[in-house]
């Protein structure tokens, strides 16, 4: 993993191995920006322990923010959230019944006193959570301003230079 | 508290302490079967550690039983279950924007391999909470099964005592 | 059937034969963790006789709980509630137009005197209805409790078993 | 009761005394066409044998329809319809978290085999289920019919002869 | 048309063709209890004075009930209603984009003094309706009481003949 | 009426008395814009007739636009729009159990053909018709251009007079 | 493109070029009843100063309405009715996860002020903007005024020409 | 503006007066934990030339991150973040019909490229806005983490201090 030579920034964790579907939209802007990170899988219900100590370990390891996806009762940003001081950037993961509407709510929807940064259900929410810790770490690392900046002029670019949707 | 003469079989708790308005409708159905209980505040999110240890002793102590209510996005009830084998009973607080549609939605739609068992939505469900953790241990103890069987005997008397209900 | 040896502690119940492809996912669970059972369709609105038959002979039967599943106007769980004592576990079958957000509330949104504990909407309520009855007879059958200890203990390991997503 | 001197076509049923509130819509219009009905409240929770005997009997005892409301998980209309080849009308009570949507969805969702019409959440769901059962016996009720044309000639006169909104 | 040659008691009514997979469960129990009824397209947006024609002159022809099905904004049942004293059953077909919720609720949702008996979303509801129409008919024509006496028992007695879901 | 010494340019309906309160913000705003205009009561269900001659005879009468509110079923809209080619504003009226979510499908949501341009739920949504009303005739009336270039000016500068909001 | 001959009256923009498999619809009934108009991508998002330009410029390029169609967090329409007095016709786009309901809110919920007409969601939605744009011309333009006749004569015409869904 | 006497690290903007009773909540936070900030009405529809220029010199001006509040089509947040590199941290402010459900979903569906991190509807969401906002600025600023710090860990206390929610 190419994110193991420098100290990961950025944490992407999700509650299940289906997840990464979804997720890797997220790795991916991480990836195009240069922005170190690492991935796991840590289950809020079945590995609390592991997300405990995730958590808790997070800020000592140098992690800037955590970005976790989760679907259904998506209890996982939450949980994160209420044991570490880093951002946590919460995706709801789009569910088979609810179409990710309940995923939505269960991250969303926190308590005052412990925020959850919440995105879009499904891939363009995993992509933005990228993006945004992204604009994060900006302020601290010129590279990834840049880097994000470029990124930024490209899209907008690539929709200047297509303005007919009837050509292919 | 009264209820601990006797070891507490079942355990209320609640994300706030404003969860207490509806969550009372659980306590007041344990009392009135003879359930043994304790009640307390447990913040998923504002006093993780507490969560953690709460769920984790929970069997040693003797539980058989645990309520839990929260509201928004209701992350007691499916934590709690995590981390313990006692059966959880979930019950959704109604919250101020969404009416509880939010923490119902957190609390009922865990992934396969954790339950919460999820009642109604606010006092009807902390009541039914109540009433279904009397009918689990009514098989163990005989003065519980009795006292819910009077209970609902007399739930059906009351209906038929008053068929008209354009009679004050 | 193999669970007519032994006598049933627990009854499945599902509204309509094409409910078996969610309800299957129930009995999956109790079939590996040792739990004696039963399966049969009982439609509320077809068969109301057999449902009060089915519902009023469960606990002479020496049913210790009913899981029931049903869509749309699902109506099965609580009317089963409402002619025993047997603790009900209700399994929101998904539905055609609305994706079982009918069921759930059908199913969930009981008044207070006569409760369901409600699980997820599909397969994974149903198995966490499995998995919940089998923690209700855990304290006086040691035998599921360990198989569920034992089940809970192996999908820990699982999710840690393969941390990273992005491997096959 | 004055509608038992002439033996009620129609049944007003409730799940519970709270429910008059809303059903009196139906009985006032019931009163208004002079159609001969009975009131009373059966829950099919609390008193499930009660809804069967009022089920079963009811094509016996003369009834042409039967207007059943209630609210939440509502599920009287289903099953009297379950039970009986009279023509149930459905009314969708509004409940306090979900404001009657849960009502809606449990009664009209049912599945095929066993219809109940339903009408709309809350008060004007009531008095249209009155108007409705009255528009069934207008058939064979030559002085329904004409009460009924006389309503709905008279609603369209109240309209017409207001028609600037702005005067009181 | 077969049913041509008796005077059509029941009109089954459709806002488009597409309309048609939905409502064709309508007119197979129609068919199936002998119930004389008659088809075609109406559409209240596209074709308001058939509209207005078919409504008016419903009861005059000797229809007895109108079962009418539109999608979306779904105009098209509660507008007959406003123009005939003939009952009206209202089918919401399942939508595009919202499956159906903005039909039901199009159709439900009718102000107070003019009712629509509605049914469930799609193939069922439809099916519900022709039940439904049929059991209006059933006090004055034995043959179809007796049809429909015949079908409910019909089903009740498959239910019971496969009890055990897992075989085929 | 004051609107009657020129030839109205907008008609302003509802369906009923009751929606005055919600329609006055349409009202307003074309008093405010010097647009002619008239208001009255036509429900599409208990005036269907008076809907049809309404419609029909608009675009005669000299209408370039009329505004139509209405909750629940709100059919009035869509009606009116069947009959006429000028253009037709839809106000969903914010309705008492569903809070105007039905009022808003039951507009937005036509079938291809028959258009009713749609605006926000209740009172932002009567004002808001009431200046795309404006809007339209803007092209052909230098005055009303004029006057809403005047009310959009002012309210630009409204919020720029008074940026901090916390003084009173 | 043939629009260019002729100035266009009706600007159609859209926020990706994905959008155009549902925009086309809207341009489709442009063609058809002869609405000189021009297409182009305009994504309030990722060109937010080409959306300034567009909507500054609007009025003076001659436009006489713009229709704009987004999906999710569709801020397409209003931001460009934040900025010219040209009615603008907003289209919801059907979503991935939430089926366009978002789309919906986000496009007809605006604030009193700044009005944006909308439409159904997805391809009928564009389809009618298309045929509301010509509605709004017709006044001025004779020969849109008689296509659009034609048109809503022939859509009647070909509903009455079939009127029984059963053949083919 | 007090807090003019130190250059600004947040902007904390909503699009009218009236949501000022919910983004209080956010200041608040903001006060406690010593981050400055400055306050003020954008309002994304009466006012986009000031939303382009308080974006476009966010960064310049030196602010870290934007907390911007709307209701219903919110459009503010996502607007800004088109053009600002500054992240944006969006409220949806609880609005009169749909509860915010529709301010929450058109701030958070924003599309890929161009993120918004949202925050729970009303004074909950904003609260945790600002403790997002200071959470962000941890890492450069030890005053802000500290402050933070303490402020979880005091309401982490203030639970645990009051275990019991039967006393007042």
């Amino acid at each position: 993993m190419n994110q193991n030579v420098v100290a990961p920034l950025v944490g992407v964790v999700m509650g299940s191995r289906s997840d990464w579907e979804t997720m890797q939209h997220a790795t991916q802007r991480l990836e195009q920006l240069g922005v170190p990170h690492e991935v796991r899988v840590v289950s809020a219900h079945r590995t609390p322990e592991l997300l405990v100590d995730y958590a808790k370990s997070a800020q000592a390891r140098g992690l800037r923010a955590i970005i976790a996806g989760a679907g259904g009762a998506a209890h996982l940003p939450g949980m994160i959230a209420a044991m570490t001081a880093v951002p946590v950037l919460g995706v709801p993961v789009q569910s088979r019944a609810l179409s990710g509407l309940d995923s939505l709510l269960s991250i969303v929807q926190m308590p005052a006193g412990v925020p959850v940064a919440t995105f879009a259900i499904g891939n363009a929410g995993a992509a933005n959570a990228g993006l945004f810790a992204a604009a994060l770490l900006a302020a601290g690392h010129a590279n990834i301003a840049a880097a994000l900046a470029d990124f930024r002029a490209k899209q907008t670019a690539d929709v200047l230079a297509q303005p007919d949707p009837r050509q292919p």
